[in-house]
């Protein structure tokens, strides 16, 4: 039945490993996701990770495997380097790095960075969403936002990164909701929602980024002394981070062409509700469909080039 | 040799606790340090731990204990309850809540509560370092920054506290460098110093305090690209921090009588250095001494009336 698979596309992260099985005509015949991440795999070991989720999808001993992310990071499986900014798309495909010692055609993609001395920065994965969001052919300016752990707003012009700057906005909501005071006003708020709260968080840190840490407590003190609930106080907690991080985003001039959102899920409704709340356009781009998108365009210049 | 002890003194944090043995001429006679903070004593029993600190500074048994700190909130020892702005300092020590079902006699002073709705905060063991730092008879405006766990800025008006703002700052601190990405880039910093890395931190958080999340991770980036010590990044996270509550605190007119900073070591040091950088005086108030003198003042209002 997998006879006709051509290639294994793989995005590799921090801590989540998602596979994709590709036939030729360029159609997913399988597909694995797990929380088997580069955090995981570095104790277990990377190739028996890829490999069990191989023979999961069953896929052909000689079927070449296309990475991207976190397992091209110093502390991943094979150091796959960066192609420095301005950095061409079209390069990030050329500089795939070979994991050696393997039976089959394994390698990972290069990240991108930043040396610039007063703005240093890096992405991993990022890049390869990007090829797979505009394309090799791209024209004309674009600004990106990318959300998530650590965020990225990338401006690309014709094709080639020029500059990006990566946000910790993720990271922060995770470390703030459960290691600080805050963790007992989030406590219990899973599945709620509190859109208002959601969007007043977003315009107050928008207009006073500075008042940040400040915010923040007040999530804390409004429950203290007026009640509210757990989401209530999740939403700020969340509107706060996504609102400083669109100040920032946000504060120079936009390219005519507008902002482009690659995410998925809840993280797509949430950036969605933040820009509409501030009453800015976007152009949502699915962020798991265009990192699949990537490896594909990748994986098919390097195997039939 | 005791035989002169005339009040318990015990400020009484989350994580610390300190205990003053003070003789009728208002000299401290015995002390104790530990981290049986509030966290520690929920579990072990507030009585228990404040009688083995009394037994160790041989403390009679009917000496009065006078208490400020989170011991008085909801979870701690016995809610004190909280003054609302505009709060008179003078009403912090009218207000301490006894203890029942104890042999001696010992209080809880309150808190300061703003019931604001756009900007709600509590604050408790602050109200009593104003009073230790101001005194009672204080006239004419006062801006005091309190650093700390939870860092306060207070405006004072003849004795009232008529605003105040929380900064999450020291919480953040602990939770960004031990939970995030950038625990890879501290680790290992515990004793160097890089003073310029701060200043240069304060600045770029003071001038753009959105980029707040940016400039945390470009200390993550610096490292991996161009190397770097783990002290340079510890500083840069602390002076971003440090930075971005500098611009929420100095964002409005100043009052004539400048700034005062009640703070203690490290963080007094920290601080300076801060505010020094950014060209702003202020007039240093060393915050052990006045959370003593302001225990001081009220136990002997309430023993002496």
């Amino acid at each position: 039945m997998m006879s006709d698979a051509a290639y294994v596309a793989v995005d590799w992260g921090t801590s989540s490993f998602r596979l994709w099985l590709v036939d030729r005509a360029g159609q997913v015949v399988g597909e694995r996701r797990s929380d088997d991440g580069m955090m995981t795999a570095a104790k277990v070991g990377f190739a028996s990770v890829l490999q069990s989720h191989l023979d999961a999808v069953g896929a052909g001993i000689d079927l070449p495997v296309l990475i991207c992310g976190m397992a091209g990071a110093r502390q991943g499986w094979v150091e796959a380097g960066y192609v420095d900014t301005p950095a061409p798309l079209a390069a990030v495909l050329e500089r795939a790095a070979p994991v050696a010692g393997q039976s089959r055609d394994i390698r990972i993609l290069p990240g991108i960075a930043q040396r610039d001395g007063s703005a240093p920065d890096v992405m991993r994965g990022e890049e390869t969403q990007l090829l797979g969001a505009l394309g090799l052919g791209a024209s004309g300016e674009a600004l990106v936002c990318m959300p998530g752990t650590h965020s990225k707003w990338v401006s690309v012009n014709g094709g080639t990164v020029e500059r990006f700057s990566t946000f910790m906005t993720g990271e922060l909501f995770s470390a703030v909701s459960r290691e600080t005071i805050l963790s007992h006003a989030v406590a219990g708020a899973d599945d709620a929602e509190d859109r208002e709260a959601f969007k007043s968080a977003v315009a107050a840190a928008f207009k006073t980024p500075a008042f940040a840490a400040n915010l923040l407590f007040q999530a804390r003190a409004r429950q203290l002394l007026f009640g509210g609930t757990p989401a209530e106080a999740r939403e700020t907690l969340s509107g706060t981070l996504i609102g400083i991080e669109l100040a920032a985003g946000l504060a120079r001039a936009l390219p005519q062409a507008g902002i482009r959102l690659v995410a998925s899920g809840r993280l797509l409704m949430l950036y969605r509700l933040a820009f509409e709340t501030l009453a800015v356009a976007v152009e949502p781009i699915d962020a798991d469909e265009a990192v699949r998108r990537g490896l594909s365009m990748a994986a098919r210049a390097i195997w039939t080039r």
